[in-house]
């Protein structure tokens, strides 16, 4: 019979966290990843120093749903030459000036010609935006519009030194922690954006660091991380793996947590799955202003795992959430833009996530009829009439009331308007007492 | 198998409409309506050069459930002379002036006891109230309380002109339009009112034009107008109906339409019913402030149709709620009340409630492991990164994640908060490309 | 078949209720309760002059589920003297200044020893704070903490002249009145409070009052009063009732009644029982601001009734909320808190909610198809158009309406918003002219 056990947000929490999620993150930051290529591979060597994943390689072309795993895109160097011979455009300067699986280029054209291959953001006219054409044949650069502006006609060197490999492949790590049962509890990150740090240097650093913790304790349910490329990534993860995929009886996608905004959490399709419900507990009683928003097809690789064929129990976490917080998508989501302090409450609140989904036990009183006498147990406070002793035991009258068989313990949680750990503590304690047992 | 087809409400839909509802209220306004005689007979042969409804007498004394039809009342002339010989109260100034199913009188009688039988508004001092005495023998004139107020004492001479035929009978019209099913959608005018121009001539001719744009398209539901008087009209439809009404799927009466308020919805007495989600769809999608009451036993003959034998999933549409605008039931509801742009509205908020009820297929996907590639298929855009990209295919992916065979557009529309003419043309789009089957 | 009946709520209520509960208060509010002796059964001595209650004594030592009957407690004097000789605190003047439940002590000690056997409210510094201490040996005294600051250091004379009977026994009261039915609805207070006259003087007289009157009609429950000590009392009655328990439909906890704040119900475990929406029927009807509350394992006896192997219906009714009061457990809970009037008004209130528990039977219609005619039987206003003269019938209409022997009438003045004593009143006259019946 399982047992109430211990809570692992103590246990796998240390002060330091925030400082080394943010040394992580600052380590892979400078990577020009994309969806394949050498970007994602160094990437998930970083990750490999944290938690010994597997690195896997699926082949360009291999099938993968209603997809085919697409060619490997390298690429080595890109710039924009202007009239006089200087470079107004590097993508060694930032790897956000190229356009994300560009063509290779190299040649010679007007300023006007050159225009309809750049992208810039004229409301936000400072920052590079961040672009992509992964699925059409394209070649273009991003930059400030205030940099554009500055550009006088005449002909200008185009150079994109970039290749499309048709035998290369699309990489993504994944680890696995065994529990006491084959149930999975998945956590994963996407880890295709170049230059972005909350958008996902933040999210690939908590799992991995995340991962690493849990290798260490032994858990109820087994976890499953994955590192993969956003969209094709869990589609090729899902295609490889339909039969495992029913054993995910809760998951997060984890993105953007490394920013002061939010927190956010994005449902799962089901949108009252007990992950859902757990988040919602621990954001309520930990963040004073938490935004709890339904499922929507918009957003990141939870899309995949609630498509209808799965329809799995996973939800989004983040802090502020993806689309609109200014600096998303652009140059000013970088290294000034997170927080140790907020990749390390990230982290933590996972913890507590975690703590509640390996907890949540039915229980049932053994001392049924009317409330048990915990005066002669030296379980409760000796003065009574004092508005306040009744207080201090209300957890345990809760769980006691509560625990006919039919409640879960973050049941008994959310109605009681009490934090999870009260709840778990005193089930604990009742439990050590004879008082109260698993269902 | 049903297929997802045009909407209705651009093919039907013209600018001149409310002009054309406005030039039928003014014709049929100054008609002396009641529950029977000759007033409804010529206001049905209106309806009738809009639409070919059939026109059916029903005898006087014919049992209708627990009423019968009573008799024939047709009223030629009505006046109030004053000592002075001066007509100071006439009916052929205006038709509210006589208590509506007045008995025939002719005598002189001091003002002390005229006013007996005067009906006024000392709240609306210049308005002539609306009054009936249906089912109690009874005569009587309502006029401007400022006016009663001039009335010098005297001998005043009263006059009514009218009879209760007991040989007469009931007048309705009512019009069939065949679908592709025997499932009926009712939309049914009270036609008893006088001369009050939004309760009900906008009604009866929304209700004409709606059953005239119909009749020239093929449709999934069948289609039933109903133009009766209240009460006692619908009493004795369904009494000759009973087992016709229970291919009534939906159903809304119609009445109120033409004036700058609300728009109300009133919800049938079920309150879930299809055309309850439809009507606040439409509503919250395109107007700013509607009013969504639940259903209550007041009203008009939604409390027939919903009445415990019968049930029916029948509605009431307004723009403000009777009983609650000051020109209710008074010679203020005049033509001045109603305007061409509301009585267009009206008309095409009925339109686009019958796109829904005719397109609420529940969908399965034809790819749902994951998202489908919408861009092999140039289903999608090509630049990605951009934040607004992905919010112009919003109701595809809604669609695409959603259609697991237990929803229809409508829950989808509503759970996306989008309005259903997109994830109505989505879910179009994608069965056209082999991503999508109704069920 | 059961029929539609009198309302007692006209029947049983006289003006001078409150004035009669608030002098039955005043009598018992001096006596020095506690959850055993004398106090006790003279307390059940002035609830027997009310109401002829069975006064039952359990000896000490018996088993109650998880509990023993404790000895019995009495004491006979109480005080401190100060190093002059004084009297400086003396249960004589107020029986609060003793720990309740104090062994008896007689010792001189020095101020400072002293201190740890005084509780005080230091920020009420002018109020005796009501502490007790039944499940640990202590002896202690209460008192303001004005006074307590005002000691001069020394060594000071204690005496509790009080004693722990082994043989003695618990008191309750109990009475119960035969219904047509054996199904019952329970009313109790806790009697072991001392001179605290909200709580719960109040609720002792209100209980003993409405015994007294349902002692002198026909009732379709039958109805149970217990009249026991908090905690122990309501578990010794259930381990010698188990059975009987089983009975208890309907019941309310009756405490704090007198004070001018609230009215307070807090729902029962389940929450959405018939009592839950009976009173919240009531409160809302009746009064401008009502707190309705969830459960929760804080408060009185309604924890044993609502404990897992019992989870009755089971609520607890009062006027300002327990704990929060800041007369609360205090000797500011006094006779000049509680009002005559509020008193009338629960008292009152109670009779309602016994009127919807009675007569909330599910009706059918006998005549469902459409609206019968009210008018051919004299039961609808003659003249119609007038926009008030619909809204008097409503009721009628309602029940009409919604009589599909699904629904009772409760359920149908609650979707109504109209006091349940119309709709009870229009189902009464539907049921006497054969149009509606009791399922």
């Amino acid at each position: 019979m399982p047992a109430i056990g211990e809570m692992f947000s103590r246990k796998l929490y240390s002060e330091d966290i925030g400082d080394r999620l943010y040394e992580f993150a600052s380590a892979i930051y400078p990577i020009c990843r994309s969806i394949t290529g050498n970007g994602v591979r160094e990437t998930l060597r970083h990750v490999k120093k944290i938690v010994d994943i597997d690195i896997h390689e699926v082949p360009s072309g291999t099938t993968a749903f209603d997809w085919k795993v697409p060619r490997e895109w390298n690429v080595r160097d890109a710039y924009i030459k202007d009239p006089t011979g200087r470079k107004v455009v590097d993508f060694k300067v930032h790897n956000l000036h190229l356009l994300n699986y560009s063509i290779p280029v190299s040649t010679k054209l007007p300023l006007s010609e050159l225009k309809k291959h750049i992208y810039t953001m004229p409301d936000q006219p400072t920052l590079i935006p961040y672009r992509t054409s992964y699925y059409k044949d394209n070649w273009g650069f991003c930059m400030a519009h205030n940099e554009l502006q500055k550009l006088a006609d005449g002909m200008y060197e185009v150079f994109v030194d970039s290749d499309h490999n048709d035998n290369g492949s699309l990489s993504y790590g994944e680890y696995f922690h065994q529990g006491e049962t084959d149930d999975e509890f998945l956590f994963s990150s996407h880890v295709c954006h170049p230059s972005l740090a909350n958008d996902n240097c933040s999210g690939i650093g908590v799992n991995a660091f995340l991962a690493s913790a849990l290798s260490k304790v032994r858990t109820r349910y087994s976890y499953r991380f994955i590192f993969a490329p956003g969209t094709i990534g869990s589609i090729t993860w899902l295609s490889r793996n339909q039969d495992r995929a029913q054993r995910i009886k809760h998951g997060l996608i984890v993105s953007c947590v490394g920013d002061p905004g939010g927190p956010t959490y994005k449902r799962s399709q089901k949108g009252t799955a007990l992950i859902d419900r757990a988040v919602e507990h621990v954001y309520t009683s930990s963040e004073s202003n938490p935004n709890i928003i339904d499922f929507s097809p918009y957003g990141y690789d939870e899309r995949q795992y609630c498509s209808p064929a799965f329809d799995l129990s996973v939800g989004l976490i983040l802090r502020s959430k993806f689309g609109e917080f200014p600096e998303y998508h652009t140059s000013a989501d970088n290294l000034d833009f997170i927080k140790p302090e907020y990749l390390g409450r990230s982290f933590k609140a996972l913890l507590d996530i975690i703590d509640i989904v390996e907890n949540d036990f039915k229980t049932v009183s053994l001392a049924p009829n009317c409330e048990p006498n915990l005066g002669k147990r030296g379980l409760y406070g000796a003065i009574g009439g004092d508005k306040t002793a009744y207080d201090a035991n209300l957890p345990v009258f809760w769980v006691l009331n509560q625990s006919d068989g039919t409640r879960s313990l973050l049941d008994i949680a959310v109605r009681a308007k009490i934090p999870f750990e009260r709840i778990q503590a005193a089930a604990k304690m009742l439990s050590e007492n004879d008082l109260l047992k698993v269902v």
